[in-house]
């Protein structure tokens, strides 16, 4: 039967204990969620909220058509003045994901004969862009510049070095200034992927690239995503206004799809105007992870150092992992479990995510759970 | 510079009269919309846009993660159940774009040593799937089943046929059932993407699928898009529970993406619920489709006879179409255009879209235009 193969990797799944199923969650649930992305708290705040709605009843339930269409609003180009303005650079191009955002980055910077050196820890988004694009891909060791270095040198013709600024797993920062200063001496490009760092990193939140002195560089393009510290969905390429020319001509996934959905933009446009007026919120989501991982560590966990909101907790194996989490969600508290075949390193985690908005009582029932459930 | 060689293909671009710009829409304008994919004018239908604004207030402006960890409500189950019954088929998945939709359903189900054989007109998000998948891409002729079960014949391995069921840019419909029956002949499944055919063909709108007879065959898998006629973003695919079982495990467009934002489940499943209730919108879709189509071709212009909603208008060059489209807009007709490189054979045209709720005055007048301005 002509999807029968299907059961067969079924088996070895269930075998492996790796079956992944889907938990529908209530809108009001009372797990303490140190899970989600949501860095800053503000998924559920008012304003953000009221700019969904509001965003709805003014533009419609969706943008209609490809951006280049009927797909572009007002509203999609004052969330790009914006987000542009707001991290420094000249331009911003708004797409329906952050997955989107970064196909588009990656292909549309790396044509034929181009070179693209990409961190061994990057996010699938990236991967996937990087086998997209008709440019040839050389994976260099994770978080290292001059592995980036002399995998850029020689080559002749467009490169760029793309990698996470906070990767995504381990919660661990990219060294951006050992990686741009490795991209110039080579003349290549650097495509950095601020899905975790905006919101949490930088001034005000203004993102790694921003605390790195890049904003603005002619030869630095950011993709962020609307759906971690936003409380949003979609994606952004911030750039020199030329790059993001390029993008709305060459882009795929940027001319192929429909504009990022009103509601999306207008929550997002809210979050990042409630951010420039709470800048504190940053900072704060930075300050409850290293309090997490200190705490953590005291009780003999292990994990790495946090560099922004996302911190990491190591597992024994897969199965005790998922055993784990399980046992937190049993006592009240929401955490992320990572692990084969989503981790490059195939090392399970229980993954926490900080918010700024976590009072000190609950970041106390926090250690106290995952302490008390250990494997 | 690193990103210099932008430059020239800019230049490229501009003598080709190639370039593409975004226009930024107003919430109100006062043009007459046949560029836009809201075949059943429901984008902007009080039903859907309180549908967006609820969901955003009962679940907030974002999924807040993966569907895997907490980016899966009730919400979305919701969507997924009624969307399936809705179609005919045992399960659904939802996922923040249709695009995000096909790249899953094309790489989850094509793995190493299998084969996808791909119809020449598929659109871009398709294409790139293909690309993505570890199995082996042949490209068969346009519309063509024998040429499909040709290039199925002497494969051994897993296999599948993945076409559009409407075709994006002339609006043609895919030979369902040779289709199906070339892929029966060598066990091969058929990946049907209906995103153009979902509200507007079949029963009340049920889809191009279901008028074949293929809702809830065990060797079909549909992807539609919640961003045409749902008025809304997102996509899905539809199929065998266990089609979607192996997704939730192996679609990395599914796994590394954060869900849909609630405020688009919300508006796609009230444009849902009011197709159900006024399945006329389908049917009149198509028939003003038609009309225009018979119109037009009476004033002498040509174009492929249309089979959903999409009507086609052969333009003489590039050039030609671009002007023809902005002479529409100077007279107050949003038209598309599509002109190479989005074009799958380089001819370019003027693309209109029917709409469910256009009063036959709008069409006289559309048809109007369009004659006076055609070059
Ligand atoms: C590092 C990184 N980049 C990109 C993405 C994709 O962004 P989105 O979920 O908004 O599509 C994610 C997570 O989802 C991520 O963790
Ligand atoms: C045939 C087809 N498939 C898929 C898509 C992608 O869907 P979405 O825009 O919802 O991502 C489109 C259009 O955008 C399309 O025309």
């Amino acid at each position: 039967m002509a999807f029968g193969w299907i059961d067969e990797q079924a088996r070895l799944r269930r075998r492996a204990g790796l079956v992944r199923t889907l938990r529908p969650r209530a809108a009001d649930t009372p797990l303490l969620d140190l899970a989600s992305n949501d860095y800053l708290g503000l998924a559920r705040h008012p304003e953000v909220v009221e700019g969904a709605a509001r965003a709805a009843r003014t533009w419609g339930g969706g943008a209609t058509g490809s951006r280049l269409v009927t797909g572009s609003t007002e509203l999609h180009a004052e969330l790009e003045r914006e987000l542009a303005d707001f991290c420094g650079f000249e331009a911003a191009l708004v797409f329906s994901s952050g997955y989107a955002a970064n196909l588009a980055a990656v292909t549309a910077l790396a044509p034929h004969g181009s070179l693209i050196v990409s961190d061994a820890g990057n996010h699938a988004s990236l991967i996937d862009g990087c086998r997209l694009a008709r440019g040839t891909t050389r994976i260099a060791a994770h978080a290292d510049p001059d592995a980036v270095g002399k995998a850029l040198s020689g080559h002749d013709g467009p490169a760029i070095a793309v990698s996470d600024t906070v990767f995504s797993v381990d919660g661990d920062a990219a060294p951006l200034a050992g990686l741009v200063a490795a991209c110039r001496e080579y003349g290549a490009g650097l495509v950095a992927d601020d899905a975790h760092g905006l919101g949490v990193l930088g001034e005000g939140g203004r993102g790694a690239p921003h605390a790195a002195g890049l904003a603005g560089a002619d030869d630095v393009v950011v993709t962020v995503t609307l759906s971690k510290s936003l409380g949003s969905q979609g994606g952004a390429v911030l750039g020199p206004a030329r790059v993001v020319e390029h993008l709305v001509n060459a882009a795929r996934t940027f001319i192929f799809d429909t504009g990022l959905a009103p509601a999306a933009a207008g929550a997002a446009l809210a979050a990042l105007r409630l951010l420039r007026r709470e800048p504190e919120r940053a900072a704060r989501a930075g300050a409850v992870a290293r309090e997490l991982h200190t705490r953590l560590t005291a009780l003999g966990l292990e994990g790495v150092r946090p560099d922004a909101a996302v911190v990491s907790v190591r597992a024994p194996s897969p199965e005790q992992a998922v055993r784990w989490a399980a046992d937190c969600r049993a006592a009240g508290l929401s955490v992320g479990c990572f692990r084969p075949p989503s981790v490059p390193d195939g090392i399970s985690r229980l993954r926490l995510t900080a918010r700024a908005d976590l009072s000190g009582a609950e970041i106390d029932r926090a250690v106290q759970v995952i302490g008390e459930t250990r494997p």
